[in-house]
């Protein structure tokens, strides 16, 4: 394509101004104590009943809050508020990024979006982007740890297929897992194609319906904030 | 952000582009009489496994041809040229159209990929896009059917989180109806939704496992062939 190489410089001159945006990000939630994730998915691979459960075991004993991007629509703001919230009511800590034909979120959107919150009062702030496994990969959003999921239900080869989104994730969250049967979810080579992309990369297996590998996976996020402020 | 209106030029310009390269394309398909079909969807929601349905049901009876876009990766080519072929060997008219970090196909792809094909041979033409929500839906790729499918483990609200790609496709398939009962299924919302977006929008309930949906489906196709021959 003889267009292509004008879209590049556009797209590079956006990223250098995001990454800037990120950096400033980043160094204002170390200062603050806040911990930061990110998710990544395919559209429909289950962030927001991930989040939902992460949100609801948190919630006693930390301060957290949530940004959520779509291209339209507020339904996942409203879940995740129910989720902080404990069925309470409002939370005013959960809010929507909608972003019209934006297939991303990017780092000066979630500056936007924090203007006015206490970030020194929280304890995790969880960002789940635009459901897409291409255009989020090369935004920096300043967060300390960022996840991608992927549901059994999705295929085993995705990690091949969508090599830069696993390769920015620190972390790899399997989801869906009380489907793997009735799908004949082919485990091993899951794990396979993820360690082919990115060797080492940590991956939990879980499912927000039972509930199951939730534990393995907050301790691991417990570590990752008590060795961030140390 | 104020670096959009600089994208939204250049994205302008390429779609342009694009729709003149698509007129040309769908002048060419016309004239030789191959009626062709695109596919889009969310990573994982079912097209190749679907594809893989339609090229077997199709291929006694017509010839038939697939391409198919990834970031990376040939799998899906592989699988479809199994299906086409039947299972006896390569298939030389499926072709695996590699777009890098390119999010979507352009028409100019299509022109380049079919090129040295004997269209006029052809009865059909499938055009499977990159696994994307988001990008494929302004690029008009001279197909005379768009079809947007999306699975029973999705959501049923992606209608309304991405109405664009249901607006611009001109028939819906819901895939993998045989875990509807597993994922407890809304399949009276997830139709209000699409109506929602897109008004009278037929749409089919599929499974590529156990075939359940896919007479109608072709049932559909074919009218559609002959109504286009007219």
């Amino acid at each position: 394509m003889s267009v292509t190489p004008r879209l590049v410089q556009v797209r590079q001159h956006i990223l250098k101004r995001n990454d800037e945006a990120a950096r400033t990000l980043r160094s204002r939630f170390r200062e603050t104590g806040v911990f930061v994730v990110s998710l990544v998915s395919s559209p429909g691979a289950g962030k927001t009943a991930f989040l939902e459960r992460v949100l609801s075991s948190l919630r006693d004993r930390n301060r957290v809050a949530a940004l959520v991007g779509d291209l339209a629509t507020d339904n996942d703001a409203q879940r995740l508020a129910r989720a902080c919230s404990g069925g309470t009511g409002v939370s005013p800590l959960v809010k929507q990024i909608t972003t019209g034909t934006v297939c991303h979120l990017e780092a000066e959107m979630i500056a936007t979006a924090v203007e006015g919150w206490r970030l020194d009062e929280l304890d995790y702030l969880f960002i789940e982007n635009v459901g897409n496994l291409v255009c989020p990969a090369t935004f920096d959003l300043g967060e300390d740890l960022r996840l991608v999921l992927f549901s059994v239900t999705e295929g085993e080869d995705k990690p091949l297929k969508y090599p830069t989104i696993f390769n920015t994730a620190d972390a790899a969250i399997l989801t869906k897992m009380d489907l793997a049967a009735a799908v004949e979810f082919d485990a091993v080579a899951a794990h396979r194609n993820i360690q082919a992309v990115r060797p080492g990369m940590e991956t939990f297996e879980v499912s927000a319906k039972s509930g199951q590998g939730m534990d393995r996976w907050l301790n691991f996020l417990h570590r990752k904030k008590v060795r961030n402020e140390e």
